[in-house]
């Protein structure tokens, strides 16, 4: 079954904003067994989209298209759509049931172009929008199928998974695909590539191997095709065993997890909690650990301890040890960690202290030189890195190391 | 001039990565003064290829690909580009230097597949690659002109900077653009539309206006096709001048900025300091305050305050007041930013508690609800806000709410 993706937007045709929507779209339509033939980016321009549609007809079952559905007069996505499939737009009483609920519950009156939103072409069935003020709108013709949704990432994602996928499945025959994802962290990719070269080039034909590598971790991702579900998960598990004996240490998890989510599974598990002392990371880590819901099971607060001054007062790092050694070295971070304990009162630290850039290098220590300790009250792990030269990279390095390392450290401490 | 962005490869077409090498020649390109009428992504097929030319034949004068120039099978641009160009594949001796001196330099030995990367379509110009194997290729056919490059991200943009944009300056008359962006934040995209309506309305033909919203910002893009480009930067900052009269105390910067940096640069004039109490957002202000370098010109540190017991034990926050009002409150804020103020020794403070979600939520407080606090040691502003259901964007919207607060704040205090 194939499938198009259009984004319709100028904001992507002048290299504004990066469509990460359609490489999100990609990823859950292959998930479920469909191939995305084409990806198109296009104006809001009514023939553009009339040529676009029309140059796929006899290609695809399915068009997701993207954006052009907001409420300025340069949308024009929904009227495009009326036209093209024949059609005028009516006011739909449940899409303005939910306008009028999205808007007052934010607060403020519905205007008129909030009523306009509520306004959907009359053939089309509506998608509901739980995040905003754009319906989504679901056409077929000529047995093709083609779906429009908001492009503000977070609407569109949630429509994608609630309603849209659920559709799409309902309505398609698709090939069924198994996909697992081994999460790694700790082996730089040329590396884990060299360690199961062997490993990868016995997979069973039917079997393909993917590697996804991101400053967080590394994913490799196994897909097999197979017309038995069962026998194919079984296959997939069956070599993922066997990878686990060549890299088990390096692999933190199985599906779509992160370090951090990890740490938190680990700690809530043993009834512990973790604080944070960062430099460098001026806070990434903790906010992080705060993303996942519910972290409050292992987490009480952390400490951005940026200055000198801040180490030494809050944090109890001795003024000898910044002044022989220096806010980024051994002696500082393992300080910091102990202190961080201390402070908290809880039963693990993470510390960091690093020279982000692209300022700060001195003798000795260059641009991404990074001191990272995790500790108990009783130990201390700490070690350094050199990461890159880019501020931003070398934050979420340390940031993934850093929670690597604490992965690593509980079990032994 | 139109241009199209045709990418060939299967990794974007499964969601494997991001493009973000169209992003970065689609903004290269419309700075220049060409305009990108379609991005394009396609797998490696002859047939789609052809097809992707055809359909643009009339419609562009210049054509950017990227991908399909690797040395293995799939990789199949080359002898497509010869094919639809009507020529044969000869080694050329330039080429074949670049490579066997790029290969060499690595230490490695040519080998057959280094060689036959030195095989260019006859009736193209040859694009020299520094950095790889893969050679461009510039190729012009009915008065379009079909540039070829590789996807790897570093090699495609020191051959554009360096060969292609120059070449293509030269081969065409390029129209003169000129573009600033306007920062906003505080008006959600309605309220703001319809409050700069008549001024939107009545811009000169030749000014287009486009909404780039954001949890961070709102960004008002204003383009101006002028020959004359001092007379379009004029007409430009002339509107933007009417624009600051209607929504003045929403504007917090011109240009590519966001609220965090301009925090920083208004700290940094003033000689004054911040630091963050963060309960709901979990370090994510003061991770974004660190991720701008040269930060400790104005911020030594900021607390993670998630558990009651760190507000109370380290900030000050007073038992009483979270027994009797709650975390989430007017008071607890307010005591917050004092607390910080006090434990920092800083001359500002931020301080946010809220219901992120999904779970949290209580009688009269339901999840969303967020007490922001801004603060000097003798004054503090706070005030409740209602964001929506989802953990990632209310954190993201307090913590960009909060930046404004402060903004607002440090003037008028």
């Amino acid at each position: 079954m194939k499938t198009d993706i259009i984004t319709i937007g100028d904001e992507i045709l002048i290299g504004q904003v990066v469509d990460t929507n359609s490489a999100w779209i990609a990823d859950e339509m292959t998930k479920i067994g469909t191939d995305i033939r084409q990806i198109t980016s296009i104006s809001d321009s009514k023939q553009h989209i009339f040529d676009c549609l029309n140059e796929s007809k006899n290609d695809v079952d399915l068009v997701l298209i993207t954006g052009g559905l907001g409420p300025t007069n340069d949308d024009i996505t929904k009227e495009t759509l009326a036209e093209y499939f024949d059609t005028e737009l009516i006011t739909d009483k449940d899409v303005l049931e939910d306008v009028t609920n999205f808007i007052t519950s934010k607060g403020f009156k519905l205007n008129e172009q909030n009523i306009k939103q509520a306004e959907v072409p009359a053939n089309c069935k509506r998608i509901r929008n739980t995040n905003g003020t754009a319906a989504g709108m679901w056409f077929e013709s000529g047995g093709r199928v083609v779906i429009s949704m908001p492009a503000v990432p977070f609407e569109m994602k949630e429509m994608m998974q609630k309603s849209v996928i659920p559709l799409i499945k309902n309505h398609f025959i698709l090939r069924s695909i198994v996909q697992k994802t081994v999460q790694t962290y700790g082996l730089p990719e040329a590396m884990l590539a060299e360690k199961i070269a062997n490993w990868e080039n016995n997979l069973p034909p039917k079997m393909k191997l993917a590697y996804l590598p991101s400053p967080e971790r590394i994913r490799l991702r196994l897909t097999c095709m197979s017309d038995d579900k069962q026998k194919g998960e079984e296959q997939i598990n069956n070599q993922i065993e066997s990878l686990k004996n060549i890299i088990g240490k390096y692999i933190f998890g199985i599906g779509d997890i992160f370090l951090h989510e990890e740490i938190g599974n680990i700690l809530r598990e043993l009834g512990k909690k973790v604080t944070t002392a960062e430099s460098c990371t001026g806070g990434n880590i903790a906010r992080l650990i705060v993303s996942i819901p519910n972290n409050s099971d292992y987490f009480d607060g952390g400490l951005v301890a940026y200055s000198n001054s801040v180490k030494n007062k809050l944090l109890g790092v001795k003024q000898t040890t910044l002044d022989n050694y220096g806010a980024v070295s051994r002696q500082t971070v393992k300080e910091m960690a102990f202190g961080a304990i201390k402070m908290f009162g809880v039963d693990y630290a993470i510390a960091v202290s690093g020279i982000a850039g692209p300022g700060g290098a001195t003798e000795g220590k260059p641009v991404g030189t990074t001191w990272i300790a995790v500790a108990n009250k009783d130990k201390v792990w700490a070690k350094k890195f050199t990461f890159g030269n880019r501020r931003a990279i070398n934050i979420r390095r340390a940031t993934s190391t850093a929670l690597n390392m604490l992965r690593l450290f509980i079990p032994e401490n």
